[in-house]
């Protein structure tokens, strides 16, 4: 029997959660979780769990629980081979995801997997980890922690991995040992048997295949506070905006080399039915007042592709929107002062 | 002393009681006005105002008050010399503007007069009532109904009026007919000497100048639901929406043969201060989940720059996403039917 890899976990929420149970269930594993607002009641119970993949699963602990990222020097910790990132990735709150785990990262040893959405988001880790191996996962897993504790995994868990190219590592032993890094690591991950994960070398085509769902439906539907479905019912909708916006990522996509097929623009509308009415993650957010990831998910594909001359009037104009709209919600967080109002309380304009 | 002029007021908001008080404490009109949802208390006490023209009046009532749009011919009414609509104009929701006013207007006799914000909405009339001339008012009165019969008035009123032009009275005789139509209901208008009047024959230029400010921060407000100050100090809001969204207005506009002075584009940003935080009429609409006159204030402007064949990028990406949202008000106004959800409640998406 091979030794289980250390793990470390960052966001165990819906999707999270699940690729804890996949890992341990596997028995390849033993991940640590970092829990922050759900770290009492699964500390006590642990996680309740209704999976299309796993059934009913009442009770489910990660082999360990913190709440707070391990610090490996430090704590004299055992290093970690893995440090998987399920969390949101806000390039611009802090602290960024290189920053929050850099604690638990050992240079040249651990291998950093990013199962998050959007362009570029290994150059900071990079920036911070020169030597380390960097892991691109796309997760089509429709999984949702519905209270604290609660998991409803309600879409099969497919994950596409695979390696982002460190530049520091660019020689044909490095490209290597980062390719058989992705092989592991899905292996591991497939272990129990319970998920679809294949590797995919193609990475960036695989992420600006999703940017066309990501960068186009979740901007929209967040804006216009329309779901999934709703967006395809609504007037002019899908001619006006979405169709044109997966446009521009195709055009933007393949500027930079990526050829996303025409049909895929029908498949990625067609992919959540009408009857589901469905917010995506973005206007989940939105409606809850949280940030959301316009970074990466908009303003990296778009610099891509204006970058290469490649015109992009409605990306660029949701970009704007939503980073007025992060702005907003800095600044009802306290992030940002305003001045103070005048006395004016009631007005409502000349207009 | 002159008879006094027969006038309808249809739609006694903040605006509109405004103009009501102008006009009755001018001692040359005799106000009818049709109340909705605050006849009962209007008709019991009056309204109560704190106006900054008028000072503190409570108890104010119009000459007479009606709760619907009065039938001239089956009731046997005197006919009316002015409709005066202050209502909001949607030309996509039933009835139109037109089809309320009609039973109250008496063919080639009647002078309509649209306070109402946006461009070609006298088209409509003349294709209703095609003998009657129509009169364009572009009102800059900040005064709002606080809670049903209370206004408050808090900027002061002042009122272009000039006559639009009815191609079927395109003569000399015609036209002086409508000017001077303009000069008498802004001689009653102003009678009291409460407000600022004036009579400007340039009504296209004048409704484009407004549509400077309503076109572009009517709509960036209310999607981004930041009001006029924190739209100022959102993280790049001003330079990649404002600005340039008011660009395309003065580029539209000096295609259809007006010119907007470069200066008006600072002067539109800084009418409310920041330390105001005055949300537009159009954001409180959307937040109060009010339909909003987008086709009017948005879509007209669009149609007639892009049929000159100017690049409009911002304002039709804004044109489209109130175009979903006004279908999202009109499906949870139970206007429009959608097809039942799927047992899928919970689902929030793969993405």
């Amino acid at each position: 029997m091979q030794d289980r890899a250390n793990v470390l976990l960052i966001g165990c929420g819906g999707i999270g959660t699940i690729a804890a149970l996949n890992l341990e269930c596997g028995k390849r594993a033993t991940v640590t979780a970092v829990l922050r607002s759900n770290h009492e009641i699964v500390k006590q119970r642990g996680f309740n769990i209704r999976s299309i993949d796993h059934g009913v699963v009442n009770g489910f602990k990660p082999s360990n629980i913190r709440d707070q990222i391990p610090d490996v020097v430090r704590e004299q910790l055992p290093r970690f081979k893995y440090v998987l990132c399920t969390t949101k990735n806000y390039a611009d709150i802090p602290p960024t995801v290189a920053e929050l785990i850099a604690p638990a990262i050992t240079p040249g040893h651990t291998v950093i997997v990013l199962i998050q959405n959007g362009l570029n988001i290994e150059r900071p880790m990079y920036h911070a980890f020169p030597k380390n191996i960097v892991l691109s996962g796309v997760s089509f897993c429709g999984s949702h922690e519905v209270k604290s504790g609660d998991i409803v995994h309600e879409d099969n868990d497919e994950l596409y991995i695979g390696a982002f190219r460190n530049p520091n590592l660019d020689t044909p032993e490095g490209q290597a040992a980062e390719d058989e890094a992705a092989r592991e690591f899905a292996s591991i991950y497939a272990a129990g048997g319970k998920c679809v994960v294949e590797v995919k070398p193609e990475v960036a085509w695989t992420r600006w295949r999703k940017l066309l769902y990501n960068a186009c439906l979740n901007p929209i539907c967040a804006v216009t506070d329309l779901d999934t479905g709703r967006i395809q019912l609504a007037d002019g909708a899908l001619d006006t905006m979405v169709r044109p916006a997966m446009q521009e990522i195709r055009a933007a996509a393949k500027a930079c080399g990526h050829e996303l097929p025409e049909e895929l623009v029908e498949t990625m509308i067609q992919m959540d039915p009408v009857s589901m009415y469905n917010p995506p993650s973005m206007q989940v957010d939105i409606r809850k007042g949280r940030f959301c990831e316009f970074e990466s998910i908009l303003g990296e594909p778009l610099r891509e592709g204006t970058k290469r001359g490649v015109s992009m009037p409605i990306i660029t104009t949701f970009y704007n929107i939503l980073r007025a709209m992060q702005w907003s919600t800095k600044q009802k967080k306290g992030m940002v002062e305003i001045p103070a109002p005048e006395d004016h309380t009631m007005k409502q304009g000349r207009n």
